[in-house]
């Protein structure tokens, strides 16, 4: 090819700096002639460098590496990964893990839960007698109706994630836009999965009528800003902004917020997301709200008992709470005017068990009720990999049967109707979650769920006893039953030692630069008096960091 | 709760039957109390039943399971799974993987890389710097400009995906949509990320210029429906049917085709396709084309070197070939009015190895080119447990930097871009095919190629001795190239023993129940001979299977 003459096929390439032409001479079955394109620059100085495993080490030349090459390849990323896990503080991820001996075996398996739960086809390589014990226990701690039955529109159903809560949130409001622009359901006699072209407006009260608008609060997981995006839908911002300029209701001829503002500890505010839900639901259009179970950054729960009463009030006054939908074809049914999403990425796991610990007089309080004994809770999601702790993203997705959205297409070839996000589904996320969940009674999780929030409350008793030593403002911070506590973001090695996340932070009309920590069954006090120690040392916070 | 009088707290639950109130009465520190939600009905007869496992011995009681109940329920689960293993032969998924010695210690370490490959920020546990390793190499195989570049528009980007080509063809379309639809690009100078309202229609030349039209042939994974609905873009079918009913280019009069017409062999028909899209670039639309690079079922190559000159042909007659976009706020930029994505799913790990078998004789014939090397291929993805094979569905989404959409909102927290689908990303997956890279050369991949080809054609040979034998049609057929045979579907005990996947094909006029069977690497000749054995039996193929 003629753009081979412009590049570098002598860039040195592979463990032992072999020009990258020559990587292939080894070959005797293709002749020992390079085959694709070479580099156009040496990607060690074009990448990122992670110092403890350079990049040469573990490029892959078309000969693959030697044994010694590999060997020592994978040792160092090992011992980097080791290292790092050792420290992990900054997320809300459970890093003690010990799968590898019981379930190692299945690392020479394949796994795909392609499909719906519920439903096997030929595709026999799959987990989901497991997923459905899972599933079944979700549903019961969550207080839905179990087990799910396609005919009882009340019961659950659900599935389990590939990609964490950020699938959760994406199939929540992708449903959710389909049911409240008036497509067809699953239980619906209509023809599934039935293609409608973009702009057509469905029959109904109003212009409004099936163009749904989203709201969420400032201290909302990015996800969310990525989901209405994907699934173009119209956030309340984004409609505010086009369409009303000047008439921001919280403060008319300012300009509207992106999002809903938060209290200060982070939870929703439900007066002022009140005043903006009645802004759109007066005009016609129905209601798409995405509640935090423990918001990201801060660990606030929203408080979806109050959130779900205020909008179905607001709704009910401009008959968007419970409402005829008529089809294309098909007669007319029952659809509420509005659906609350909620994201337990982290809470949805832990706080039923707070919740025991309290009713046991094991802790002083818990969260407010987020699950389905609220019944405008619409879905729900939750990650398996930050309470209980897995080795990969996944988690749980869950609503009610009789709100599903129908399926897209026909999908025989796997055997199971297509109600899921993905294709090809995590057949070993299931697996994980159900061999946590067999070898945990609910006595050890609360046991755990107290000792997380005794560690909270230990941080946050000692970053504050180190602000007051200091004499200088951390700005440390923990919202009610929160498993992290925020405060001012140290040094730069400091922060990479223990995996501290960052936020910036708008407050007192300043951007303040925090970091937080999470107390995760992985952390221990001895660990935090480390972090302590760090930080107690000069320069550990350096006036700009 | 009132509605528990109504339920069935003594349904029995769990491997002991016990009912299910009881089951907490092991639990010492909540008290025994019962929490949550009893069942409605009992899961054992709601469920369907896979007879190896018995749903009650995998049951998740809330004291988990002791160590015998939970030897037993895995000993079900792990003996199940490793038969069907030994059979599987219906799927394009390579089921004889060896990764649990070498990465069973991952399975206790959390590896998540989320955001940008080639960013890190402080969330430290991820395999990143293998990651860009393996899509250097699948940039290099597949023609792309490597390494990725931020500064250089021609350059590759890509990441490793966590759901399979699912979520790369989610990704490519979404992508797509949003580069002809006129919305920012990641190279863009105007704000990235920038909300845009629903309907508002951008400037440009001509209504329709930001409005594009997906296209894909009938032979086409379940996978793209789902796709164009998540993601609100048109097909031509929806779109045909609404807004010009009468108008179907390919037989006037008639309803429009929901795909593009497929060849026998199930490739894209390029006549009937050129038809379709002059029918809309003429009125000024976008045209995004999705084509195979082995499809699903047929294991059929379409021609996407023919599929781009003719698009770009047509487009060129419409001013749709190269035009200049112009932005909120920003100048005006030079993009392509069409997008060729290529799912490549198995094929695009696959054919690169066939392609140099070819080369030097070990077989006749390849595959056309798919990748980088057209320069109008915009978007590519290949699944990693397909080829390779893997435990869970993984593969690469690639595409060219300078099409890179905007990536959404801000994502401070990761330290990362957020330019991929998920949030979380699953970092085994990166490493299982940095693994199975390192550990396999260009020559262990080609003799490896040439052995599938030859089983396929085996395969294909002994069904038609078969056929010959029998004096009955079984449909026998085999695509040019593919790793995949397809014959009239046999008795279910056969199909369900190997895993085979069925599919419905309209032949001649009539509905036919195929299954196929794919020459995978786990495939030998023995156990074709002993599926062909099988199927010469009386009542392998009964008259309503």
């Amino acid at each position: 090819m003629a753009r081979e003459a412009e590049t570098h096929a002598d860039i040195p390439f592979g463990p032992e700096d072999t020009p990258w032409q020559k990587t292939f001479s080894g070959l005797r079955v293709v002749g020992g002639r390079p085959y694709g394109t070479p580099p156009s620059s040496d990607p060690r100085e074009a990448y990122i460098a992670v110092p403890e495993v350079p990049h040469h080490k573990v490029q892959l030349p078309p000969t693959g590496l030697d044994a010694n090459q590999y060997t020592e390849a994978e040792a160092l990323f090992r011992s980097h990964i080791d290292t790092q896990t050792r420290n992990f503080a900054g997320y809300q991820v459970t890093s003690a893990l010990d799968y590898e001996g019981r379930l190692g075996h299945y690392l020479n398996r394949h796994l795909n839960n392609v499909g719906d739960p519920y439903q096997s086809g030929s595709y026999t390589l799959n987990s989901k007698v497991l997923e459905r014990a899972v599933l079944d226990y979700f549903a019961s701690l969550w207080h839905a109706k179990w087990p799910h039955d396609p005919k009882d529109p009340e019961s659950y159903w659900g599935y389990v994630l590939t990609m964490g809560s950020s699938e959760g949130n994406l199939y929540g409001l992708w449903n959710a836009r389909d049911y409240l622009s008036g497509r067809p359901l699953r239980a619906d006699p209509r023809q599934p999965g039935r293609e409608t072209a973009a702009g057509q407006t469905p029959r109904g009260a109003g212009a409004h009528a099936f163009h749904p608008v989203a709201f969420f609060s400032e201290d909302t997981h990015y996800s969310l800003t990525k989901a209405v995006r994907a699934l173009d839908i119209d956030t309340f911002h984004a409609l505010g902004s086009t369409r009303y300029p000047d008439d921001n209701p919280l403060a008319p001829g300012t300009p509207w917020p992106r999002q809903v503002p938060s209290t200060e500890h982070g939870a929703i505010d439900v007066e002022q997301l009140a005043v903006l839900v009645r802004f759109f639901a007066s005009r016609g259009h129905p209601i798409l709200v995405s509640l935090n179970h423990g918001s990201t950054f801060k660990g606030a729960y929203d408080d979806v008992e109050a959130v779900a009463r205020t909008v179905r009030g607001i709704c009910a006054q401009y008959g968007l709470d419970s409402r005829r939908v008529r089809g294309e074809s098909g007669g007319p049914e029952e659809r509420s005017g509005f659906w609350v999403h909620v994201d337990g990425a982290l809470g949805a796991g832990y706080t039923p068990y707070l919740e025991m610990a309290r009713d046991v007089g094991m802790v002083q309080q818990a969260p407010p009720a987020f699950d389905f004994r609220l019944p405008d809770v619409h879905s729900l999601t939750m990650s398996g990999h930050k309470w209980m702790g897995t080795p990969w993203a996944c988690g749980v997705f869950m609503t009610r049967t009789g709100l599903q959205m129908a399926p897209p297409g026909a999908s025989e070839y796997i055997g199971a109707a297509d109600t899921t996000f993905a294709g090809s589904r995590n057949g070993f996320s299931a697996l994980l979650m159900w061999d946590y969940l067999a070898r945990h009674s609910y006595d050890d999780l609360v046991r755990l769920a107290a000792r997380c929030d005794d560690l909270a409350a230990y941080t946050h008793a000692r970053l504050l006893a180190l602000q007051e030593q200091l004499g200088r403002d951390l700005w440390v911070a923990r919202s009610p039953q929160s498993l992290t506590v925020r405060f001012r973001q140290p040094r730069a090695d400091i922060v990479r030692r223990y995996s501290l996340s960052g936020e910036t932070v708008h407050a007192d009309g300043a951007a303040r630069a925090y970091v937080h920590l999470y107390a995760m069954r992985h952390l221990t006090r001895q660990r935090v008096d480390e972090l302590i120690g760090e930080l107690r040392q000069p320069g550990a916070f350096p006036r700009s960091p």
